[in-house]
């Protein structure tokens, strides 16, 4: 299975994972997030959200563009209000991979590598559909059909991969038009939209076991 | 609110009406289609299918090519396994019409006309979401903008319309890759899906009130 939570969940463990970070232990909420990093002591990074916005005493918040290769070795702690909800919900998956644009085409060679049965997860948020998760799950599945024989098993894939391949040569409009987008920039993170928008930027892939996300070797 | 069922309730309904029907009744299966048509006794017309064909005793399937203008004036009693169910389940809405590919230029007419807040249900199959009517839903949205101010409230009305835009110039090749349509080719009845996939061809709109579709006047 794979998890796509485009705007910002996924595409920041994207990012931390590439700046080299240990890994990420993923939390349903904040306060969670919080409470085990104090009791893990030096060498923690804190980081997530609440309204789009980094809580108070956080390290950082949710922004991809946060991360740098001073983060380097770190362990970081991160609860949003939606994004690694999905991920805690998604723990019983035989092997779970998070999955953005940025790293479609890494998510993209992992799945042909491997050859088996998909499903693609897209978090939305509040129980809604979001556009730029389902982009994110079209770039895979366009990107693996170019690559491998597969059948899309249900007409919410052939939608997905039909969108992106209509979409894909102006991802940083649809990402800004989409609720998602229009959300964050609202908060003032344009730059986290622009950075989510940038298709196979990063290649590096999130694999998620008992709740901690870690770079795939 | 405008309910989709493209392949192939809410589009032989168009037929039907186009046909010149009096009216449509419609139930939630087709036991109960056949008890009231039973009941009503001469000049009805039952119509409807399980697993895509007509059940034994109705006079027609599900197929809008199944109507021609010998049934004007007749009363329709229309019972399916999926497509009328969403129809019984929107009956709250203050308005309710019946929307399809053929007909989504004369649902977008009506609802430039009336200027309220839209809501488009797709209908789907089983409880998970067909192509054909998200396609149908987004025909609407994409006319509709073309001939009025409108906000798109959700990230679904904006994945339709963009999937209608990249998709228009082949309707026929969409809805018969669809789960829906493969369905429907596989029962012998690859007549339907292209009759369903002809854009804006019947200048008709359906309106329930009661549990019973008439010609809007």
């Amino acid at each position: 299975m794979v998890v796509f939570d485009v705007l910002r969940a996924t595409t920041t463990m994207a990012a931390a994972l590439a700046a080299g970070v240990k890994e990420i232990r993923v939390f349903e909420d904040v306060e969670s997030a919080r409470k085990a990093a104090g009791e893990f002591g030096r060498g923690s990074l804190l980081c997530g959200e609440v309204g789009c916005l980094p809580p108070p005493g956080f390290d950082l918040g949710n922004s991809p563009g946060g991360f740098a290769p001073v983060h380097a070795g770190r362990t970081v702690f991160m609860g949003t209000t939606n994004g690694t909800r999905a991920i805690v919900a998604a723990n019983r998956a035989k092997v779970l991979l998070t999955g953005a644009i940025v790293n479609a085409a890494a998510i993209t060679k992992q799945l042909v590598h491997r050859g088996l049965d998909v499903l693609l997860l897209c978090a939305g948020t509040n129980g809604r559909v979001a556009m730029e998760d389902v982009v994110g799950a079209g770039a895979v599945i366009a990107q693996v059909r170019k690559r491998a024989d597969c059948e899309l098993a249900s007409d919410a894939a052939r939608m997905a991969a039909s969108l992106f391949e209509a979409l894909q040569g102006d991802l940083q409009r649809v990402l800004t038009e989409a609720q998602g987008g229009r959300n964050v920039i609202a908060a003032g993170l344009q730059a986290d939209v622009e950075f989510a928008a940038r298709l196979n930027m990063l290649d590096v892939v999130g694999v998620v076991r008992g709740g901690v996300v870690r770079r795939m070797c």
